[in-house]
C-alpha cells in the first residue's frame, strides 16, 4: 500500500491507509492510547488500545481513517498495525514537541539535529525554500541568467579586511565576501542580466542578532541601466513575488509564526527617500538627533512607512561617497546607491556601479587603495563595460524579518559564528 | 526610445529602433561600412556610410530596420546615430569574434573576462543556467525543499583527506567536500525531501579534463525509500527535464555547439546494469580485460547503450563495499549504490544510506575509521532516522558532457585548479 501523507487524511475517510513519520506525542489513557504522528505535511492523530513506543521513533502505521470531531484535524486513524522503521538510541536531550522558547538559543543550536524537528523551527526552512524559489523564478521570467562563481579569491574587492584565509595547495586564497566582481564580469562578458545564489563570508567578530559569518547572498546585476529606480522596481517585483509565493504555498507556515505578510501589491507603495530626507524623517518622528541611518533609525523609518504607506519598508538612496564601496557610481558628493530597509533592518544594499575604467582607477586611489591587487577586477572595465547596477539581499535576514525571528542564526540551517563551527 | 534586442529586429521592419550592445565586427568598404552589433540575444548587421569605432566598444545605435536578403539575419539596421557608452582602454589581447579554438585553454582562462564574450563560450553558461532551472523546477514539482548548508565543516564525512583548510578565527575548519552530512540531517529533521545547489571542494592534485577543485554539486536526498530504483527514476526525470528545458529555451545555444540532445522520453530506456553485468558487457564489447569500471569502461558502456537503447547513458548499481563510502547501505558484499554514466563519463554517484545508528558505527569501524570525529554525523542517526537515499550530479560535468566540451574547466565560469586561483 502506498504512503498517504497526514494532510491528505480527509480525502480517505472510511478507507485503509498507510502513514509514515515520526512519533510526535503519545498519550496512554489505559483503555485507549493516542499517538500523534508527524510527517512533513503536518500531524495526524492515531488511536489504538495500546501503543508503547518512544517519542521520535520513525514508524510505519496502517489503519482506517475515521471522522472524529474531537480530533484536532477532524479525522483520526484507527490503527491496525505499527512497524518501527528506526528507534532513538538515547534519551532525547531536548523535547521536540514543546515550545522551542523554553530553550536558550545555544541549546537549540548545539542540539540542532533534534531542535530542527520542532515543526515551528523546521517551518523556517520551508519558508526559506519558498523565498529561494520566488527569487529565482521572478528573475528567470525577466530573462536573467543564473550564474555560479568561485568563492575562492585572490583578494577582496571590498578592501581586503574581514576575509577568511584558505590554505590552497602551495598558496593562500580567501573566501569571497560577495560575488560583486564576478557578477559585474558576467554583465561585461555579455550575459547582461544575471543572478547568483551563493555563500558569502565575513570574518568579522560581530555578536549581534543580525549577523552571520557565513550567509547566503541573493545577488543580481544588470547592464544598460543608468537610473537607480530600475533597481527599486526590480526589488519591488522580487518582494512581491516572495510574498505571493509564500501566501500561495506556505500559508500554514506563516500561520505557525502568526505572520501576516504585506499584500504583494503594496510593494508599489514602498517610499523612496534620499539619505537626507530619511535622516530628517527619523529625526522628526523620534524627536531625537539622527546623525546617520543606524539600526535605530532603520526601525523608526520602517514604523513610519508602515503607518504612512501601509508597508514596513523604505528605499534610502544617495548615501555619501565615504559610506559606500569605491566602485559605487558617484553623484557629486553622494552616490547612486541605495539600501532597502524591511521590518526595521537593512535587507538590501545596491546601486549603480562605475563602468568607466579611468573613473574607477581614480576613485580607487581617492579611497587610498592600491591598484595592483585590483588588477583582475579592473580588467572587467579595460575592454569596455556597459553602464550597470545591481543589489544583494541577505537570505537569512529576509527570512528572519519576514517571520519576526529574534536572531538571524535561527534562520540559518547550520549557522556559523565566531565560536560555532558545528554541527 | 526603449531598447530593442537584436533578435526582435524582424518585428520592427520599416520602423526606427534603438539597439545597445558590443561592436562585434566592423567592415569598411569605403563608400559603405558594416558593423555587427552583439547583445545577449544575438547579432545584428548595421550599415552606414562611415563607421569608425573599435571592436568591443559598447554602443547605443538608433536606426531604421530594413529587409535585406543578403544580411545574415534577413534584416539590417540603417544607422542614424551611434553613441559610445564605453570604449576599450587597450588593444584586445585575444579576438572575441573568431573561433575560440585558435587559442589554447590557458589563454582562454587567463583572459577569461574577454574570452567569455565569445558567443560560443558564453553560450555554455546560458545552457548551464537552463540546467540549474530544470533541476530546481522538477524537484520543486515533486515537493522537495531547497536547503542551503554550511560549507565550513569540522571534519570530512568522506574520510578527511583532500580537504582545504580554512583559518577561522582562532581555529581551523575545512571546506566541505559535499553536503552529504547536511542533506541527510535535513531528511532526519523532517524536511523529508531536499535538494541543495552549492559549491563543493576537493583538495586533490588531479590534472584531468574532468576534475575541478571547486565545483557545483546538484544534490538531493529523500526519506522513506528502500528501493534504489526510486533514485533511477528520479534521475531519469531530472535528465528529461534538463533536455526538455534546453530544447525549449536554448535551442540556439545547442545549435552553436551542434548538439542534438536525446529525446526527453528516451530517458526511460536508460539501462540498469549490475556492476558485474557492466564489467561483462564492457569486456565482451571491447574484447579486452575489464577489471573495474574505469574511464575507459565508462566510454565503452555509453557507446553500447547508445547503440542498443538509443541513449548514451547507463545506470550501474551494486558496487562492491570497498569502493563506496562507509555510509553506503550494504547488500551482502555489494552495496545499494549506483553511478550514472552519461556520454562516457560518470555524472552522478548515489545510493541508499545506512540509517541505523549501530550499523553505521559498525561499518565505520570496519572501514578503520575513528568514531570521535564522526560524532556530529552520527548524531543524525542517534534519535531515529527514516530509511533514505540520494545522489549528486556535478553541474560542470553535466554541462561539459551535454555540449561535448573537451575540458570541464571551460564549463566553469571562473575555474579553480591547482595552479589557477584567478581571475
Amino acid at each position: 500500500m502506498n504512503r498517504t501523507y497526514t494532510k491528505e487524511l480527509r480525502e480517505h475517510i472510511g478507507k485503509e491507509v498507510r502513514l509514515k513519520g515520526w512519533v510526535h506525542r503519545v498519550r496512554d489513557l489505559g483503555a485507549i492510547s493516542f499517538l500523534v504522528l508527524r510527517d512533513f505535511t503536518g500531524l495526524a492523530q492515531v488511536v489504538s488500545d495500546k501503543i508503547d513506543v518512544k517519542l521520535e521513533t520513525v514508524v510505519d502505521i496502517v489503519g482506517k481513517v475515521v471522522e472524529n470531531e474531537k480530533s484536532p484535524e477532524g479525522v483520526e486513524l484507527q490503527m491496525y498495525s505499527l512497524t518501527i522503521l528506526s528507534e532513538p538510541q538515547a534519551d532525547l536531550p531536548i523535547s521536540v514537541n514543546s515550545n522551542h522558547e523554553i530553550y536558550g538559543m545555544d541549546v537549540l543550536l548545539n542540539k540542532r539535529i533534534l531542535s530542527l524537528r520542532n515543526p515551528k523551527l523546521r517551518s523556517v526552512f520551508e519558508i526559506q525554500s519558498g523565498i529561494l524559489e520566488a527569487f529565482a523564478t521572478v528573475l528567470r521570467e525577466k530573462s536573467f541568467f543564473e550564474i555560479k562563481s568561485s568563492k575562492l579569491i585572490n583578494s577582496g574587492t571590498e578592501g581586503g579586511t574581514g576575509l577568511f584565509e584558505v590554505n590552497y595547495f602551495n598558496t593562500k586564497v580567501f573566501l569571497s565576501q560577495s560575488p560583486q566582481f564576478y557578477k559585474q564580469a558576467a554583465v561585461s562578458m555579455g550575459l547582461e542580466k544575471v543572478f547568483e545564489i551563493g555563500a558569502a563570508y565575513r570574518a568579522e567578530k560581530h555578536e549581534t542578532n543580525r549577523h552571520l559569518n557565513e550567509y547566503i547572498s541573493l545577488d543580481l546585476e544588470l547592464g544598460f541601466i543608468d537610473d537607480i529606480r530600475v533597481l527599486f522596481d526590480l526589488e519591488r517585483d522580487i518582494l512581491a513575488a516572495v510574498f505571493q509565493t509564500l501566501k500561495q504555498k506556505y500559508q500554514k507556515q506563516l500561520d505557525i509564526w502568526s505572520v501576516e505578510l504585506p499584500d504583494p501589491d503594496s510593494v508599489s507603495s514602498i517610499p523612496e527617500l534620499s539619505y537626507e530626507e530619511a535622516k530628517d524623517i527619523a529625526k522628526s518622528t523620534s524627536g531625537t538627533q539622527v546623525m546617520e541611518i543606524d539600526g535605530n533609525a532603520e526601525k523608526i523609518l520602517s514604523e513610519w512607512a508602515k503607518e504612512k504607506f501601509g508597508i514596513s519598508a523604505v528605499f534610502i538612496y544617495g548615501y555619501p561617497r565615504r559610506k559606500r564601496p569605491f566602485y559605487t557610481m558617484p553623484d557629486g558628493n553622494k552616490t547612486k546607491s541605495f539600501d532597502c530597509i524591511f521590518n526595521g533592518v537593512e535587507i538590501t544594499s545596491g546601486g549603480l556601479r562605475i563602468h568607466d575604467y579611468q573613473m574607477l582607477c581614480d576613485n580607487a586611489k581617492r579611497f587610498g587603495m592600491d591598484l595592483a591587487p585590483l588588477e583582475d577586477y579592473l580588467s572587467i572595465f579595460q575592454f569596455a563595460c556597459p553602464p550597470h547596477g545591481g543589489f544583494a539581499i541577505g537570505l537569512e535576514r529576509l527570512t528572519q524579518k519576514i517571520l519576526g525571528i529574534d536572531n538571524v542564526k535561527l534562520a540559518s540551517l547550520f549557522p556559523r559564528d565566531r565560536n560555532r563551527v558545528s554541527p
